[in-house]
């Protein structure tokens, strides 16, 4: 049997692409996977690349690749960005700039699949003046995508603010009891504010999905 | 300063009612609430009211609520039941009749909030000829609520077979590694299938709520 | 040797009163306590004294002991309540009122100890306008005790408006991850705002004996 | 005493060889077990051998070894390879093509001991396709080695689809709440289908070991 | 929908019966589904049934019920027992009486679907000697099942004195760490004896239906 | 096979009788092993046996056995106290009187065996003076067993103090972050405190086995 | 929107400044995070600043920033340090050595909000005799800061032999059970010694800002 | 205050000599406390002294040490080893040679403290000759300290087999559900054989220092 299956019929069946979930790869399998792209001329989107592995690949596959290290997210033939403008459906907001690399994972997952979204960076609890300056705008937005570690109480906040649904995107920042993003997924999960949606831990490449399954499912077509 | 303040503007500012958690409170505590919500003439959501404690309540208060043992929920002045339409935005789906309450706290919540659903239980996946009768059906909704115990394979199965977005629910169900749902709900935070959004474990109440703050964002008023 | 050893030198030692924790002592052990109280004509302040075991206790006992069933303590000989006013030096600050007991249980050790507090119920960040209302009353005491359970934002959100020192009392309402209120305490102690201070799970007593030793150590005398 | 014994008879008496568990032991106790091989003239597996480690063994040592990287097994004077066929009596499956490293232990233990098998990789339950493809397949084996990591859905729906006893290997391939393996045991434990049977995470050498001593055990002989 | 859907090819399709999981189930759920056996003409295993629950039966169904108190297990239209001989296929192994639970659940259920097994109670480890004993009579055996709690040792051992495939159950005897079972479960899944198989925490059902899968599979028919 | 097997000759080979684990038994099964006793005209040292199971044996059962209910200990035909004496081999020391079921659990155990011991409670660290007290009679002793709950630090301090050997006890007394008795547990086995010895968590009959046999194997004889 | 926003007013809001978190962030944003102080004119704080973090920074910021690797903290125009006098209000004091990298954070922390501070380090409670001969030099502080790891004891033993208010500092120091410092943390919330106050894991920069807020709240300005 | 603050005097106190734990002590401060040592003509033991901290230190350090890489201790002016004889007061047995490491720091600290020791390594529980071989020789010993890792079945099967009292000294050796030797720690502290006494994971020094208190205390001197 051959050892990798590509799943080429994932958008059309669920809406979202397969991606490529590099942590538990070989450089060998990505490379692979890399021409297997190539053949078969699609596009594709790989995740969780650390730069030390993606250094690892041939030169030949870097070039194919635009990959973006902030993320840990590369693109073979694929759109890569989306300029941010102030309407976007989709609102992503985080707690903190340590927290940027999960955003930056949901905003290229978004713009992979042409959808456009605002980032939100930093706006978290201990400083709320942050957050009431932007609630207009996010008020426009038809989702909220919440980013935030340590004890994640800014879905919380944010949730008895707004309207909006709400997917929540607890992180691996923080120490001690923050449990590597433990603590903040709970407490995401554990919210009094009713209606939350909360995906794993630094999983921005899922919450993406979400969103966009969302928006393909409600908008007419 | 008084112990009980009710959020009565909730439903205008964030899209759902604020419910009346009841597992913690005793009952003085919710006989007062009853009252309250009939002095301001408004409707009221209790939810974790255990066939026990509710007994316990004065027989004026009893005969006020709209009681339902199996999904331990009561309802002063408000919408009871929407009847079951095949052609409903949103169908709820369990992995076994185990999940009969957490189901029903879904239910109830929805049609409190004037949103009618449907309901597709004990279609687990250890027999997926349930699952597959009923795919065409599920094809209508425009969102899914998955409810399902153990090892919660469900939704993960699902969301590899269908477009619309999931919102899995985890529940108790279950002994030993079930650890009273913690398994449930690892196992739909880490699914293999991108885009699953996962509430608290037996959440039905906050399912229910994320729903209705998607149909609310995303239908044209 | 003698099997109970009261220290009746504590307060004297460090501030504040040996308490009796009723929680794993038998009736036996609690009745011989009442009588040595008794017999060195002391004031004693008991703790975890659930209804269920009060009532057993012989009549002579219950009725040498002032007793609250809400936050489960019961005093003997002692202080029993400072009436409630607007400056008082300490501020008790609750998410909701599932929080009663724990609240009632640091009032109650205050009061005993001769310290005035004032209560503010239900002011949880789901309604973040419960909590603007009482910011300038907060504002005018010296310390703020915050009680909170589920995912605890309250003493974050907070801390972010106050400069006053917070002692967060982490609570066990809640349900799934909650886990019987490790949610909470992790969301306090792991919380990104900085300077909070936190006591065990439900623990109102030590939180009113942390207050007390505060103010004795910074009040002139 | 010799600080190591080898227990060569473990073959005679328990139906599958000892291996040596390299994680824990140091370079020299490696080489010291290899000369001793040696001098017994016998055959000897050595797993969890991290290429790292094995590089730093004595060239003499490396090149006596069969060393494979992907599954860190290294074999002594043993077979190393039976070719796979269509028939064999064991079919080993994987959800993903991260779960390599494991597959190739499972294999290369069942080959050492003089059994063939045959490996479908990369037919996890988020694309069903892959999995009722070889489902025929399947069900000429008598029995299923199924690894997965994630939430380890696959042994649970294939026990749903076929007869044949499976012993579940769940992998540690995952992020957040995989917690290293964790929920993809748990998954397997705590499965809604009936008999499943799980070994410790990434523990492809103990599947094999069990299912040689069925083997050994129902094969009349 | 309905909301009970009995999968009656269960057996056809995957070698053991459904049983009636009846810990979540509601005395109403279980009538249900003891009536659908009687208008189906089907046998029926339920399991997990508290003598407390079954109490709470209408006498119609307890009459109609086989119930064994020891094992939870009740059974419709079936086999009850087959008489313990010394050559049967499958050796039933405890480390001591408090397992009787347990094993009284996979006897049943093996008996259920037409296996013999004999039994061997209170053997455990602390004396080698009640082990050694009765290695012979084990040695006949195709399979042993190792019934064991607190610290399970007996699995272990058992693996390193005999040949055959060995299922282990951990059980939920003992206290402190043995924490409801999950320290005999990771003694299983941990143990340095190779080739233990292991099914969940008191899950006696999980592991018949194991060792009817295996016999099924293997035995020519 | 029988199916309770009592290992009558482990006071010969190990230096502890077997006692009768009475926690997971049914009360047929501790009849039959008083009976069994009966028979054999030995001793029979019972453990955990709550003061409700011991009132459903028969009057007949209940009569033979010396019962302690603090202690949850039963004894058939043997020593059941030895007087306290100052200078005893082994001083039993312990935090709180919420101890006292462990710390007579040790006791009974020892003058079971025909060890003398004398009980120091209520010395917890809170109060230093109560441990200071008593250091000279501690130091007469050849052996401390300490029992303590909560944050356990009384075996830590006394290692400081004295040279003789501890084992230590933990109890499950506490809440919150004591997770029944799993903070004790680890405090001692933390410790900074060298050559401390532990035991499971309220394990009374376990740290008296150990101490028997300490005295046995030390003592010339 | 800017990725990162720092909230300059936070000292007048809150009591205390905002400190830049590093142990998340990239080198790029500390740098940016370095200019954007510089240009602001303002003092800065970083903790969590590893030191090969800190070499990897241009040379520039290195210059600007007071670097100290033990306490991994850096400043920008602030107060470094402020001499160590025998009456200063808070007293730090540490269990042993290893904790100086906690202890530090806590000096450097109250050193640059200008409030001197007494260390008082390695007097666990393994030699009490360190301990008494501090007693009265602790006596004449305001408050304690509790630096301990391991199993803690050191904050318990304190907080029965002297009436200050005490904040416990749990820290990492230890292994096994230590469980990266969770041990200590649970050991300072579960102590019976009532009052102490406890923050996260290692977060000695927590502590000093409780203690600011502490000391601006109740002395009189 | 000095920052370390060694306890010349804890031998002639406690029974043994304070150890040095290296872990998390800088190079800096290992180097003053040699000086230190030399200073005061005084022996010193140092633990958990990785080999990559060790060729850290100065070479004039280095040299005053007797450093054993295998157990990780070093040692200054001190007695560095004992030959092993048959007859000694304490065996070691260990149940694989992935536990050396341990073994030599119980070894090493005994010998350092003047006590003989016995070493039988690599005689785990799956092959059980190879501990009867040896029991005659251990029935010699006054005391067993049994070193095992992974489900650490060694310590419960002597414990059944002869009467010493036994330390138990679970190890890190391991993976997935071994959870770095929490399985091994909780299978010791769980046994069914009743008197083992428990120590950290890893804890070679404990064990050894508990062994010597307890000669030192039952040893006519």
């Amino acid at each position: 049997m051959a050892d990798i299956i590509i799943d080429f019929e994932r958008r059309a069946r669920c809406g979202v692409e397969e991606a490529i979930f590099c942590a538990s790869k070989s450089t060998d399998q990505i490379e692979k996977i890399v021409k297997l792209g190539e053949q078969q001329q699609t596009s594709l989107l790989f995740t969780r690349l650390e730069k030390s592995k993606y250094a690892l690949l041939s030169l030949q596959s870097q070039q194919k690749l635009d990959y973006c290290a902030t993320s840990r997210t590369a693109i073979l033939n694929g759109v890569v960005e989306i300029p941010q403008v102030s309407n976007s459906p989709i609102a992503i907001v985080s707690g903190g700039s340590s927290d940027a690399s999960v955003c930056q994972e949901v905003l290229r997952t978004l713009n992979y699949h042409g959808i456009g979204a605002t980032l939100y960076e930093d706006v978290g609890v201990s400083a709320l003046w942050r957050l009431t300056n932007i609630l207009d705008e996010l008020n426009q937005a038809k989702l909220i995508i919440a980013v935030a570690g340590m004890e994640a109480a800014l879905p919380t906040v944010l949730s008895g603010l707004i309207s909006q649904p709400i997917i929540a995107v607890p992180t691996s920042v923080g120490y001690g009891v923050s449990a590597d993003g433990q603590l903040a997924l709970n407490a995401c999960l554990g919210s009094c504010a009713a209606g939350l949606m909360t995906v794993n831990i630094d999983n921005g490449f899922g919450a993406a999905c979400a969103a966009i399954k969302m928006i393909n499912s409600f908008t007419p077509q």
